[in-house]
């Protein structure tokens, strides 16, 4: 039986630079979707296709069934002998062999558990741009975990809570491999949605996040997050007694912003007051992300814009380049909408409207073919 | 015999706003100066020039000593008696007014104590935009103090430490007239020149300013003062756990930046680094203005374009319009001076290029209408 699985990417509200400190930061899923479209076959290979990477590979059943048959308290071996298999291709690097890797590690962990032949085509499609800080490669995680466990009858199409339990756990495993270290932030805002607070490792999910519109503006312009964060313990370290207070002041914002979805979700969610804070507080520390230096003129480009429209922006993630939001509050009008989206592309960004805090991973009934 | 003295502004190099919360400011002299011509008539009149207020005047020397004759103890009566001779004319109002009375007040109080005729004429020109928070008034009326205190040989033309506390008593009742409750930091930098640190109603002399270049940069919107100090203890109230700390960044700021100043003095003025760690600040403490919510599209205009050109500006006083200031380094090219300075022209500002930290109150030989 085909299996159709989405998961949503990830946004940082608040708190990034600042969680590295042992602040608070929250982060909440982002409505641009990956998908998963598994189709059992009887061609005994398994057959993966990533259009968004240019990746069409597939492998024989009983090459993955060697590895599978190795003792499972090798995971070193498995892993190695996967590299191989994948590298046999010449073809493959970067973020092929990662996202190869991934698959073929959940693949083998997921389905050779059970030891019988799983013969399929795996088609993967996203909606979120990679290597942007969006989480696109947990969300991909998040899916396969799900079709792989679906599809060997692990879990129940209700996805109850142990069930997620389950495919974050194993979406976590697989962002191990793409990422070495991960947080598990984006697994578990791909596996639950809504949003997290995290801090000093603790994952938190929270209660009633008010569903938010967004325009997620991406820069284009590449950024590496260990650059910025080495640059802001640089400026910690130089500039010590101005940094420590900058970063108390993001972790009360991030705290004060948690206090008012709280209170959103209990009240009227769409009170023009309670969006006039949220953009108050987007105004303030999108200036305390400048004031450590982790913006870009691409980024500062697009709070002038959106300004000029009377919308409210900041960056999202490491900065320095990268993606930046914008809310867009329940009385903005389509056309003033449409105009800002206008001017942003004309500057050569790319723009989505989306939400944060909506549904984590889901089962879906139309596939993704005739979304993309 | 002819008096001509001059007197600088003032900039606020850092801590404008966090003051009003008791935290430490750095203000120092601006050389845009004001000058002050004296010249002895024996027509029995006393006339004032002012072009840049359109403002030219004459009183009889009889009635002013009818003023001077009243009891000394008795400056209320003084006060009112000045300001019906003024609002006699009744072309007079603003700061014209508030020119005359003050004026009026330092002459009858000055000149009036020795009982004697002095018929004079008065020019005051001055390089300083007025209103705009950079000490105009302060550095008229020091200059005024100063002339008329030479005129009536109260104080040496050396301008020593004790002529200097008398210049800045006097400029400070000047002051008064036309501040109501002024700080009394403009007229002790008017006077004193170099720069101070003044924190909670303490002014204290720096020593060893280093003496640096920079382009004042008006952006010819008109601010309130009292209306932004206002918005900021909105957002104190509302928001004082973020405001808080940011309010605390911005004292260590200003105490970091004192360090600099001593080490530069200490050691090579010019080091490309010291000056690398000023313009950190000066971004710094924009970006901390921002956040409480004290900037202005124009003056992230001017920091937008000095920065194309590598260079780096503030706001400077209570923001929301008025000025910002931007660095100029040692090594920096005239070529990229000249085109930030067109370039800024052409967005229809006004840029003042000159020194701060330099002299206070001094007697010129160059009479100003040279100048002028």
């Amino acid at each position: 039986m085909d299996i159709i699985v989405s998961a949503p990417g990830k946004v940082i509200l608040h708190g990034e630079h600042s969680v590295v400190y042992g602040k608070p930061a929250i982060a909440a899923s982002l409505n641009l979707r990956s998908y998963i479209h598994l189709t059992p076959t009887n061609d005994g290979k398994v057959s993966v296709n990533l259009p968004s990477l240019h990746l069409k590979q597939s492998w024989e059943i009983t090459d993955l069934e060697k590895i599978a048959a190795l003792n499972n308290d090798s995971p070193d071996e498995v892993m190695k002998m996967i590299i191989e298999l994948v590298e046999k291709n010449s073809d493959l690097h970067g973020s092929k062999t990662q996202a190869c890797s991934t698959f073929l590690y959940l693949y083998i962990a997921i389905c050779g558990r059970n030891r019988m032949s799983s013969s399929m085509k795996i088609q993967l499609y996203s909606k979120l741009p990679i290597g942007a800080g969006l989480g696109s490669s947990a969300s991909f995680s998040v899916c396969l975990a799900t079709a792989l466990l679906l599809n060997q009858n692990m879990i129940s199409d209700e996805l109850t809570v142990e069930d997620r339990k389950l495919i974050e756990s194993w979406s976590f495993q697989g962002e191990r491999i793409i990422h070495g270290n991960p947080s598990g932030i984006d697994n578990a805002v791909a596996t639950y949605g809504g949003a997290i607070r995290f801090q000093s490792g603790e994952i938190l999910p929270l209660q009633n996040i008010p569903k938010l519109r967004i325009l997620l503006v991406s820069t284009g312009v590449p950024r590496s997050t260990k650059t910025l964060v080495a640059n802001v313990r640089d400026k910690y370290n130089r500039l010590h007694n101005i940094m420590t207070p900058v970063l108390e002041a993001m972790a009360s914002l991030t705290v004060e912003c948690e206090k008012l979805f709280v209170k959103m979700s209990s009240g009227d969610e769409s009170c023009t007051l309670n969006f006039t804070a949220l953009e108050e507080m987007i105004d303030m520390n999108q200036h305390l992300l400048q004031t450590i230096g982790v913006s870009h003129p691409e980024l500062d480009k697009i709070c002038d814009i959106t300004k000029k429209y009377g919308l409210h922006s900041k960056l999202t993630g490491a900065g320095g380049g990268g993606c930046a939001f914008t809310l867009l509050t329940p009385n903005l009008k389509e056309e003033t909408l449409n105009s800002v989206i206008q001017e942003l592309k004309a500057e050569g960004f790319h723009c989505f409207e989306t939400d944060v805090g909506t549904s984590g991973v889901l089962i879906e009934t139309e596939p993704p073919e005739k979304i993309f």
